[in-house]
């Protein structure tokens, strides 16, 4: 029995091969795990679930002010021209690209400034099926408002980002509010250079 | 200026569709800076590195537990026969599925239950260039031995998995060793019924 011995892999492997199995957003289960793992912890270290939610937050803060160099890098957009442009993207190619899931977008308002990004479930909590009872203020996903404002104020853009709906709470949909905070200067602001 | 008037996007994705970017493991970076703030939250939480390492692995191991589940039903693997073909299948079914790296197999000792997986760089830790002079001690993806551990106890395999080499503490490569711990049930484990 060698190490080259592995029958049951180069089945596996030429299999893999034919049926050309997509291996995207494999890994995700591992984020998800991983993530879930951390709200634990988080849970463990703080008492109160707000903290929790301030801390999420604050750290996806730091996750999207680093994630947007790669996702300007590997998305190659150019500036975009309006908000509502703006959300589309955070909806159709960066929830797309990491989270394998693309929320619907809402404009609230007239003014334009205000959306919603509408998901039928939450991302990073498909293994959650409800919060427990002692956990109702709990925001598991918080870290995900965090990415998304640290990511905008990357390219100038400063924005509120919360969670206004939460499957996890017994929502119908989860709903991720964005409202920016400012009018873009010149209205040419930069997604990118 | 409507909701639909993304010209931006469009463009995006149409040029996506032409050239059909691969959007395998995008989400990687993710999991690699979410994995960054455990691990930094952890180092505020404990003061000795030791005891961050074994928390880390810990946690990998409740994750491993559950994340074998989802690769046995991604991969349709069947039985293996050799615990080199156990590694094998780690290091270039799971290990690409989930990290979008093969490490290469070598087998350390005769009786053929030793093993390493020899990695160029360390998983997880893409944005870590080196550990900080007073971090020394700390084994920055002890989660990936805890997940290795866990999955195959799953399968009803014991094994002892360390790091014996890391690229972030100076060493030329990263080198995991999985070492088994008992001969297998009539040498016929389980790694799917």
């Amino acid at each position: 029995m060698g190490v080259s011995d592995t029958p049951t892999l180069d089945k596996h492997l030429s299999r893999q091969q034919e049926t050309r199995t997509p291996v995207v957003a494999k890994n995700k289960d591992l984020l998800i795990l991983t993530y879930g793992a951390l709200v634990a912890q988080l849970c463990k270290d703080y008492e109160k679930e707000e903290d929790v939610n301030k801390y999420l937050d604050k750290m996806g803060y730091g996750i999207g002010t680093r994630l947007v160099e790669d996702f300007l890098a590997r998305s190659s957009l150019r500036r975009c021209h309006s908000y509502s442009e703006v959300t589309h993207i955070i909806a159709e190619v960066a929830f797309k690209m990491y989270l394998g899931v693309t929320p619907s977008v809402t404009c609230k308002n007239s003014s334009r400034n205000e959306f919603s990004l509408i998901l039928d479930k939450t991302p990073l909590s498909e293994f959650v099926e409800m919060l427990p009872a002692g956990r109702s203020s709990l925001c598991y996903c918080s870290l995900l408002c965090g990415i998304i404002r640290g990511a905008l104020e990357m390219v100038h853009l400063a924005a509120d980002v919360t969670f206004l709906q939460d499957k996890l709470k017994g929502d119908s949909v989860t709903e991720i509010g964005i409202t920016f905070l400012k009018q873009p200067e010149e209205k040419k602001y930069r997604w990118k250079q």
